[in-house]
């Protein structure tokens, strides 16, 4: 099996990219080839099958037919410009998001028609193709109605995806990913940075601010879980409860890190957005996620956390 | 207020046409022009304001920058590819359907950057943005899931028609237009003309042949509730129920034109349509439509059955 990443140096892809190193398979096939591809060339992960590493930009002409040329039989396409920036940058956004998709598409639609190519296509949506008024939970039926540039744009590769797919073209999954808790690093400025903020910081012996009430509910995975499965599914749970678990698993020490300091507009943008799913489509195909939060913060401290800056055992 | 219709040679296009000429107002104000565009030139209503009318690629490089060149105020876009030529030419249906309508919104956006010029913009979707397993009633929250090209291009479109809308860059309005009943004019080979040609033909004094069962339901408005109001609301009936409506209105004689012709391959296609909606923000907005099918019939009889060919009231 030849695979290929787009994308394979956002948090995603890279974990990605070590996840299918580490197995040397996919779908239960043995895999042949890696090809990582993202803006600057990835690095190869350790180990596993045959890698190439390509600097590449998918909004370039002709790009995307270089990409397929070798034909890889699954491509996971994860590259994309981000919430924020596609609000920033309406025609950027666009070029990115939308029209390289479906250039992609596009040069996998005519492979297809010239030597009957019909690659595996996975593509990462993202819960921002929903927009308030939501139920709570939202099912699978609920309609697209997104808020931003970056989910109208989501949303309308899921369509080409359905189409393309229901032609026969390929044969495509579109998955709209949890937003991912804990995710590694420093602390970042979008709007849902602090969902892993007031868990990583205290955690690491940081003080951590919080900008919305206890009271507020998201929908969280582990980069653990979207990586392994690609999981749809995820864990409802309030800022509240992220709070007690870490408390839990942490003790006080490392919640009276947190400063609560509500900030309205992150409250606005935050109340837009779904609370909980009922993913029974996922559910059906076997897609699983964590139940607990403190199972999140267990899979971060073991993939994630900086084994240096594990502060909470000392100190609670 | 300056009038633009792109697709002003269609059904919908001409009855708008020549309501807005003998109304000679839209949204309150008095229409200065009316500009009516296809692929050959459309013919100018009777009567009402100066009308231009021209023959125009909407797909071609620079179309869309000519067309809003005197900026319209209010413009219809009603041009299409429709559903089977869609299915059957997919670079052809993306091209028209989605490409040329993105044109369009760019050229409106530009011209909103450079002048601020942000007219009203009313495009015509349609009910295959929806496909099998759905709800009966449709609420306005069910998800978008077309089972055909066509479906999936005026999907993209109300999505980047809500984009552009909520930048601000015109102010747009998508309306998914009823089954039309009774269409005017011959019978034509689209899996839905029967639900006119039952009700048509046997008017006119022919036979007509039903290829679903009478249990079959649907969603109908009449030609002129479509112009008159650019209606969502809609008429939900089975096909037994048009055939009593039609003896209601011309006997048995008329009912007896029909012969029952049960086709597999129709059924299959019409059974993944919606049967009836929930449109409960239409109707908040004013909206309405006929409330059974003898009121679509005298619509019919009284705006467009030829006069010379109405034998019902001689034979029943």
């Amino acid at each position: 099996m030849r695979v290929l990443i787009l994308g394979a140096n956002g948090m995603i892809g890279a974990k990605l990219a070590a996840s299918l190193a580490a197995q040397g398979r996919v779908a239960g096939r043995a895999i042949t080839a890696l090809n990582l591809v993202d803006l600057t060339a990835p690095t190869a992960p350790e180990g596993g099958p045959t890698s190439t590493c390509r600097a590449a930009d998918i909004t370039a002409e002709g790009t995307a037919e270089t990409l397929i040329a070798d034909r890889p039989d699954v491509i996971f396409h994860l590259a994309a410009m981000g919430s924020g920036a596609a609000e920033q940058d309406f025609e950027g956004g666009y070029r990115v998001n939308v029209d390289a998709s479906r250039a992609l598409f596009e040069a996998i639609r005519t492979a297809h028609q010239a030597d009957g190519y019909t690659p595996r296509l996975v593509f990462a949506s993202s819960l921002a193709v929903f927009g308030a008024p939501l139920p709570d939970p939202v099912p699978d039926s609920q309609i697209r109605t997104p808020q931003s540039s970056y989910g109208t744009q989501k949303a309308i590769v899921e369509l080409l995806l359905d189409d393309y797919t229901r032609r026969g073209f390929f044969d495509g999954i579109g998955l709209r990913l949890p937003t991912i808790v804990i995710r590694p690093g420093a602390p970042n400025a979008a709007a849902s940075g602090f969902f892993s903020g007031i868990l990583r910081e205290p955690l690491a012996g940081l003080p951590s601010t919080l900008p919305v009430s206890r009271d507020v509910k998201h929908w969280l995975a582990s980069p653990r879980a979207a990586v392994g499965t690609m999981t749809m599914p995820g864990l409802a749970t309030s800022v509240g409860g992220q709070i007690d678990a870490l408390e839990r698993v942490a003790g006080k020490a490392a919640s009276a890190r947190i400063t609560e300091a509500p900030d309205p507009a992150i409250a606005a943008i935050i109340n837009t957005w779904p609370k909980a799913f009922d993913p029974a489509r996922a559910l059906a195909l076997g897609f699983t996620a964590e139940t607990s939060v403190d199972e999140l913060i267990a899979v971060y401290l073991e993939d994630d956390a900086p084994k240096d800056a594990q502060s909470w055992d000392a100190q609670s």
